[in-house]
């Protein structure tokens, strides 16, 4: 029997909006958290290269169109409420963020402190231009 | 010097609230997505253990308060944006949801298809009564 993936999903909840947690198949990094809409779910499971609704943009975005660093769909996982997504993938360049880091979780705090771990895999003004 | 870490955060943008993800520091699996408000978040690095905002019930939520399966807080790393939170954690009791799974993502979805792929670590009528 064929079911609609997103019959068990809650975009309400969230507004229209659920988050979507972009994770490294291989090494199980938590490379980036965005948003996705009940279309850019679908076209991401359609391209099987992931579609994420921007916030600050209001529009579809098709992470790595400009970059050329998509993110390969491997998996898709819904929580227990429906209300995130995880998504299993193959960063292609072997960096997620745009500030060319290798994931935007690249600031550790703690009371008191902020750290910056990150590894820089390129340098963003190369690749988006000034 | 003595920076406050909530000033890198960006609550404004997501209404107050931020998506907040639970980690396990040795495996890397992904165990649950929250939100938090700037004073779970705060309660969260001053008790090391993760204190949440629930949409659903609008009020502070210490998870594992009823079951005992707290998470020890063992890192916290905040993304590019400053909306989004990773919570590197020990989970205490090996389970994370409410539905008695290692973790809430245990719904495999395709097109077409869903499928349900998680380890049953505890009976939740048994952890929290009827």
């Amino acid at each position: 029997m064929s079911i609609d993936p997103t019959s068990i999903i809650d975009f309400e909840k969230g507004g229209g909006l659920v988050a979507a947690i972009a994770q490294d198949e291989t090494t199980g990094e938590i490379l980036m958290v965005a948003y996705m809409n009940e279309e850019s779910l679908r076209l991401t499971l359609e391209k099987r290269e992931v579609v994420y609704w921007t916030r600050s943009r209001q529009k579809l975005w098709h992470k790595g169109e400009e970059s050329g660093n998509v993110q390969k769909l491997k998996g898709m996982y819904v929580d227990c409420d429906g209300d995130a997504i995880v998504l299993k993938v193959e960063q292609v360049g072997g960096a997620a963020c745009h500030t060319g880091k290798r994931n935007c979780f690249f600031r550790r705090i703690d009371a008191g402190e902020i750290e910056d771990v990150g590894l820089q895999v390129f340098d963003p003004d190369e690749v988006y231009g000034k």
